[in-house]
């Protein structure tokens, strides 16, 4: 139930993902609307279960009212069910903060690991790099951004098939002496600890793909994601004003269209199937709430290889290590 | 002698900002690689002086072995003329940590200010935000940011000419209850003291001109600075990629251009006439590495109506009040 366009996206992108592989979803909502909108697609009906609940997270309700008040909203059986069943990955579009809370809370942290963290395929010059935290834990120690950094690590090798990456910590300069004392401690961590650690990474450097696993805060994180969805979009405004001022640049602009669509879509990390949540004992994907079936079927699929790869013993065997 | 372009993109800016105005610059830097730009142009010979130094700051010496061991830098020099002087302001495209570091120290604090700012219009769909701190303070305490929420607003004010400005608190949720505690108590400050404040403005908000001041701390708002840069530089090379591999879009794309040049001029903040160091007792001008002639032009434009509107008088009641 969770998302901007739920069901009917959820399903249309569930039922995308079934037709290509031998997955077998369980949808956990309103069975009837679960239903209503499955009839308009046809599908192998083996692949997906239903489990009914009518209770609803909404998009911006607090985490703690979620845990305390719904205990069987979607997102809390979904969790339970990955818990306690053969199931083994569970996939929301829904309330982020409350993922979050109940995948924690339900599923408890792996060994070592004491906060979980939003990882985020994004799109760059170089393929993708992976942001990591997005703003699962705002105000972290330093000693989780080093976890992040290993996890993230793991998550892009596994993956998004990438040996070997390398993993830079966001900061407001490149020299290891830049930033705050807080951002200092973390680069010291990391020069001792990670593999392939190459430094700061500014800002500018994000979307270059200078680092394939790139660390930062949960606060920062968010910030960096949601200016970029911002800016694209103002600038994407701007653009269609100046352009409809001149017939010639509408006609120019129709040539280009398609290709522009292209770029679009490479810079949309919601058609990047979805935001891992790292750390928790099992697999949690978190899918942005304006997610299209299309990013749909892409974090099904993202969560099919965390599944095939055993991420959660890669992530625990380097936490250990 | 600053900026990635200096001396050249500097002294065409200073020599267009001289033919508009009867303002007098002093430049300060080499006089034999000054005189030799200078001969390039047809100017008011009246309205420029030259203070010759053979000391440079580079763009990434750390400031404090600048205020050491280069007394005689242009910026230190610059500081200093501002002080002694009947100067009235200093501009300079130059090493942004050595500029704040030498201003601070030489020319001392607004009473009532404890740390400097710096501000940075930004282009948005409603016209421009002003977005403080950009990097000055890195670390900051909450009463700093109130500090900076007081004189963004004065700045936006009686500089950029919008009476009744609105203020807005960079956060990860609208919601007060968003966000780490430092940020809450931040919002509780701004609530209880500034005028006009309208509350968290999340990162996608930063371009669509919902608030016209922005606060953050320089961390964050260093790091909005470059992302945004960064994206548009990778989101324009991207375009230039796909449309390379049609020739349709390429005759489109040809059509468009003008029109798409200007976008890129109303998003590039190097046009806008540079960041104004807010909170030391002088008026100072951080014009970006990159600066163009027409951002230097605009810097000084942007400097001179600092001085017409006696922003530190203005700054200072709003500090006091």
């Amino acid at each position: 139930m969770g998302g901007d366009h739920a069901p009917g996206a959820v399903i249309a992108g569930v039922v995308e993902a079934i037709k290509e592989s031998d997955v077998t979803i369980v949808l956990i909502g309103r069975k009837p609307d679960i239903e209503a909108e499955l009839k308009k697609f046809e599908y192998p009906l083996q692949q997906i279960e239903i489990v009914h609940t009518d209770e609803v997270v909404g998009m911006d309700e607090p985490a703690t009212t979620v845990l305390r008040k719904k205990k069987n909203s979607s997102i809390s059986l979904g969790v339970n069910l990955l818990k306690d069943s053969q199931y083994h990955a569970f996939i929301s579009a829904g309330n982020t903060g409350a993922v979050v809370a109940a995948s924690t809370i339900n599923l408890g942290m792996l060994p070592g690991v004491e906060r979980p963290a939003i990882g985020l395929t994004i799109p760059t010059l170089k393929g993708f790099s992976f942001l990591i935290d997005v703003g699962a834990n705002t105000d972290p120690k330093p000693q989780h951004l080093l976890h992040n950094a290993q996890m993230g690590a793991v998550y892009v090798r596994e993956v998004l098939d990438k040996p070997n990456p390398t993993v830079g910590l966001l900061n407001i300069g490149e020299e290891a002496t830049k930033g705050t004392d807080f951002v200092k401690e973390i680069h010291k961590l990391l020069s001792e600890k990670v593999k392939n650690f190459i430094g700061n990474t500014e800002a500018n450097e994000v979307y270059t793909g200078r680092s394939d696993c790139i660390v930062c805060d949960g606060f920062v994180g968010n910030i960096v994601l949601k200016v970029s969805e911002g800016l694209m979009e103002s600038a994407g405004t701007l653009m269609r004003r100046e352009i409809a001022k001149s017939p010639i640049a509408i006609f120019g602009a129709f040539l280009v269209k398609s290709k522009l669509m292209n770029v679009k879509k490479q810079v949309d990390y919601a058609e990047y199937g979805g935001a891992p949540l790292l750390g928790v004992n099992g697999i949690v994907m978190i899918s942005h709430g304006r997610s299209s079936p299309k990013a749909i079927k892409n974090a099904i699929r993202a969560t099919m290889r965390e599944v095939e790869h055993d991420i959660i013993g890669a992530l625990q065997k380097e936490i250990m290590a």
